[in-house]
């Protein structure tokens, strides 16, 4: 089996200042760790990197930021999906002209209870109108924000139509049986976890790594158990980095994720910027740091 | 009392051509049209109009498109709420460069379960930012397609700190009691529904007027009945207006009813892009609109 993506990718956290800007700094220098840590890439601008909380310009500069900094365009998959296709298809050309082949996109996701027909035909726009062979697509289903599952009618579709292009999911419905129906149903697809946790159990059926937010904690973790997954010598490590990957996961449920992810990385930095975030969200309390 | 924006708002549908283009021509013509037969305002770029299937720039050549057309910019209100408030400065921040000082506004409509403290945030940062004491703003209240609903401590605290700014509220929950609430909760503060047959009964108990779809097809008949619900000499006249509105609603719901609309436009207009909408939005199948 082919999977055309494969590995482990952090759902990269944004940095933003004191008066709420993107710190293109901190966020390159968060991405050259996390590389380090072992992540094959860095999935900027997504649900966990407040992405839509930016507007296209202040996504455009995230990346182009990353880029001119070194990161190599082949280890960057930003989130380019947006509520309109006509945006998501500039954000992704966007991201193609710097090189940059591999984005994850949500559904065109304002309007609810949208038919499969209505889904396919947004996402066979965006693949009309980019017209560019080199693109990558990670379906990005994760229901609980978008309010728009992509279902299976509408990715057997899509694969159908545009095969190399749509070559794999993100699913962060957090429903491990779905992710285990999608590596059953879709050969050569690459189905990617949400949720830390989940990777392990997803490997071990088929599954093809993660794009995850506790990955900016604990990425190196990660990075050994999908290497390590399958031997068999090494599964008392394999099992102890999965203790610490959950323990974290757990850690930072506890209060609201992101908000816990950033004050972590502002701790272990010494990053001060790292505790803000952009409303909607807000900052842990000083109550509910401590207690982290 | 007084109420800020009052009157009948026609939540304008947006046409496009047949590549999915706004259709600017159809578009002003229609605004023309709904003036004529007695709209107030045109609310452009709303659920309605399908705004979030157009970027930005879209949204900013459809609004310059009709103030370049001679539409007076008082009678434009235009929706500028986006998922990302430094968009939706950005676009507000336009519309008053057009001279364009009232707009329709939803919350940051991508994280859910967001705190009151964090969706305040959100909307104070947009009328700190856009820093123009022209700036009306009615929220816009739609939690069945925004996933978040504004809340009466939200709207308490806004009207504390901006009451010259967030001047009224456009209700499409559909529940009259809630507009009822907001009519009793908030004094000086423009309560309008958002469905159609909800006007009359809201006018009745205090409430503004309307912003609302049916109206691109009756505007008249509702412009009627906001004249003249308070006549007793016109009541029959009023409740003929008002069942013709509960019909002209009830029709365009028996399928999907943006599409519904644009296909009633298109055969009273003879501009057969009327029928064409953006993906995930379809038009009407062919045996659908032949049985409406």
């Amino acid at each position: 089996m082919d999977r055309p993506i494969a590995g482990v990718f952090c759902a990269s956290v944004t940095p933003v200042t004191a008066d709420l800007a993107p710190d293109h700094a901190a966020f390159v220098a968060h991405c050259r760790h996390l590389i380090e840590q072992g992540c094959d890439g860095v999935a900027l601008l997504g649900t966990t990197g407040e992405a839509n909380s930016f507007s296209g310009s202040e996504r455009k500069a995230l990346l182009e930021a990353a880029v001119s900094a070194g990161i190599a365009p082949d280890r960057l998959l930003p989130g380019t999906g947006v509520a309109a296709w006509s945006e998501t298809v500039d954000l992704t050309r966007h991201a193609l002209s710097l090189g940059v082949t591999r984005v994850v996109m949500l559904p065109p996701f304002y309007y609810k209870g949208i038919s499969d027909d209505g889904l396919f035909a947004a996402y066979a726009e965006i693949a009309e109108r980019v017209a560019d062979p080199r693109l990558k697509v990670v379906l990005y289903h994760i229901p609980q924000f978008s309010g728009v599952p992509i279902t299976f009618p509408v990715i057997e579709r899509l694969r159908a139509r545009y095969p190399d292009t749509f070559v794999g999911i993100k699913d962060s419905s957090g429903e491990l049986n779905n992710m285990l129906a999608l590596v059953e149903r879709f050969p050569n697809f690459s189905v990617l976890a949400g949720a830390d946790p989940l990777m392990l159990p997803l490997l071990r059926q088929g599954g093809a790594g993660c794009i995850t937010a506790t990955s900016n904690l604990v990425a190196s973790d990660l990075a050994f158990i999908f290497r390590n997954h399958a031997d068999p010598a090494k599964a008392a490590e394999v099992d102890a980095a999965q203790a610490r990957v959950v323990a974290a996961r757990t850690r930072v449920s506890q209060f609201a994720q992101i908000a816990s992810i950033k004050t972590l990385l502002a701790r272990s930095t010494g990053h001060a910027n790292w505790a803000n975030l952009r409303p909607p969200l807000l900052p842990l309390t000083a109550a509910e740091a401590a207690e982290l």
